[in-house]
């Protein structure tokens, strides 16, 4: 067949395009973990280029097949990203390309008193934008932990309201680093800095033990922002971050947020 | 113009449909509350007819005009509802028809020690069922409130773990009941089941008084969904139900659930 | 520790609780496949049992041991799924269990023409009930497909309206089968009734054979919902079913929705 | 009852807080239309402030207040959202603020043909930043329109894939202008651009239209974003603009989208 290629014509416009390209593309793939296994999860993929002012449309069926061809072939890692970046920009003939892969990634966490183990989904993104041959990646994970309200605790001679909160951390990764900042890293800094790690399955025992080790570390918003903020900026992988903490209020229907930005 | 009316024609099939129409008809109404006035806000509409197995297909331009005749009309209630089965079913030219209106609900609530006046939403389904000449009219609403772990409360000496919950209830109404039950009604009575009512603007002698209220009233799922069915077994103009209840537990990523069912 | 079990309490209320238990389980697992491979995937559970009316509360943690423990030990199939159900109705007491687990699925479908091999995700959810000693089985699959509209395809000279169309089916499985019935054939059946199947990957010959094919279909909602209809009653392996079926407009902001239910 | 203020309290970390503040605040409101009406719908409320490194906690209950104030007094409007930017940075002693309304707007349109009038939704987020005694504010709509493949149009004798479409444009208000700039101007703009606008209530007649009309305007996610761009840079009271399309290809299951961003 002899088909007219149409996204192909000139463009009279004159308009470069930021980003044009597929978002939303579902597809299974492996990661490797910290602890040096592999674990399979499910993705959704937004992969974009640039778009000169020449040019009537981009080749979209060839954002298909970058991500098929990359996702089929190996783990997710830094390498993968990093490849992934070169081959959408030079297959689709731009010069800059921009990818976010989101997945569950889950670790398996042993319950503080009994040692029970039950599975601790972490919702992540990996990104990357490669821009003038440089690549800069980002790992996101939106990490739950509880928080305890210090002021509910203060007045309250009994107890003090307490909730199921996140913390949606967006690291810039260091580059030419042979060393690796892990989705297990993140998920430790942020629990050091909540009122208490959540677990998926806790024995009474256990229960007993979140209740009261989140009642010694009363938590605003702020605490844990600044805390996370703290403890990234002594992290040597860590070239910025975005930090995002919302504590799903168990006294209102509204959250209580709190926001730091750095060097991203 | 003389166009072909496809949708008229006869079907060969021998199937009849149980219900064809239109989900996600987005418009802005009126609702009376029960305190006698106006209040204004945005509807989902699902709008459906039975079809015969004689009948290709139904005609859909009329679902929407069913919609926005009635809307336009008057305040949404009992009559309303009502009115608009009657009009979908004989403008459909069907026998059955069923509509289910999606609207957010305001409430105006006091905090419990200062009086400070905030708004209280609740999710809310108006639905109604007319077959065989028969309509069933429902209410269903999604009732916020907190609730305290009574084991969590029993094994820690400092406090307990609780969290915004929900409870989701429906209620089939009673027909040929001159009065009315209320949204408003079905919010009491789920408020006074949880741990504690909630409030979205809360002075700290309020926060102090809800953080008390709910460690003396812990409450499971169990519990929650135990009592709102002995309230709703003594409301004259309820004629069945079904209750949801879901604590957003502060101490894990998933939800305890409970559910009852009755004669509906 | 010897920690208060106020779960074990008697209740005195009287009220049997339908369900009880948790939803929202995140954890990964792994399906077969109809070709004898093995699928990873994330899933998340809702797991129930029902409560007598003398017990305060359930055990919420064996919930989520029940599940660690069956999706660990192997792939996900009738089997597995039956004896989740025993499982967890045995370990929580009860006379009664329930579950669903909902997760991704994937095929890999050829383009009609280039035959380029991509992903197509299928969102299913897996169901079980234990009442009485007696498990049912359920399958539900959300398939997309597209559909080309009958009415304006006759009116126009040049063309038709489609759009994105998804079938929500639900079968019950038949008891005592030796014989598998696979999500892959529910696929099958949903793409022999739309306007035309769709695909992740495609190339310009492809995209040409997808335009006229399904102009050579043009299918109502009501077609569709009638055609899946036929198909699953023809089925041996199939013993009762739902069928919703949702075309998103491309000329509406609304759905046209149309449902079939037979021995559910 | 006097009760501790922690919020109040000295904080040693040293670290500025970007933003602290509530998310999803429910709340009705009004608002004023191009055409000199009043129109009443919901909204969902995000108010921040930015919080000096010497402070604990940000008094949270103020945020409610501000909204609630706010809301109650007058229509929404670029002056009452001015008004509250300055009333939220002074009641919580910061020196900068940050408000996004999220809320469902309707246009009354009349069918290409018949005329017959139906609601058509246009979910927006009205924002503004107010640092360093400077307000900018910024309208986003996300608009609904129907797209039709060129390349697919070209490729086949008998029609083209055509689907429901998005274009979600952010623009920069351009200050100390008397003139206003609206939701409705936003949403001619866009139909302006895509295969055609989009409708809830259409008689045969209109389909006919719209379907023959798209057919003559096939457009590419990158025609839209890039006939938007020129459209919004002849306007005299945009300053800035973000511009995002996206087209729910009726032949895939993922999107293709285009951005274009310029002075935000």
């Amino acid at each position: 067949m002899n088909l007219p290629d149409v996204q192909n014509r000139h463009d009279e416009r004159g308009i470069k395009i930021d980003w044009v390209g597929v978002e939303g593309y579902k597809i299974p793939f492996s990661v490797q973990t910290k602890d040096g296994k592999v674990q399979s999860t499910v993705g959704s993929v937004t992969i974009m280029t640039g778009l000169s002012e020449k040019i009537k449309g981009a080749n979209m069926s060839r954002y298909s097949s970058v991500i098929e061809t990359a996702l089929e072939k190996g783990l997710l890692s830094t390498e993968l990203l990093s490849d992934m970046l070169v081959a959408c920009r030079d297959q689709l003939e731009s010069e800059s390309s921009y990818i976010i892969i989101s997945f569950d990634y889950f670790i398996k966490k042993k319950a503080p008193h009994t040692g029970k183990v039950s599975h601790f989904v972490v919702p992540c993104n990996f990104c990357g934008v490669l821009e003038n041959g440089v690549s800069r990646l980002y790992l996101e994970c939106d990490i739950s932990y509880t928080s305890l309200c210090p002021c509910s605790r203060e007045m309250s001679e009994v107890s003090a309201h307490n909730q199921r909160s996140n913390a949606i951390v967006r690291v810039k990764l260091k580059e030419r680093y042979t060393d690796t900042f892990w989705i297990e890293d993140l998920v430790e800094i942020v629990e050091r800095c909540g009122s208490c790690a959540i677990y998926n399955l806790l024995k009474r025992p256990d229960e007993k033990y979140v209740t009261d080790a989140m009642y010694e570390k009363a938590a605003f918003v702020e605490d844990v922002v600044r805390d996370i903020a703290l403890n990234l900026d002594r992290e040597n992988l860590v070239d910025g971050y975005r930090i995002k903490v919302i504590h799903h209020e168990s006294i209102h229907q509204h959250c209580a947020v709190a926001k730091i930005k750095k060097n991203l």
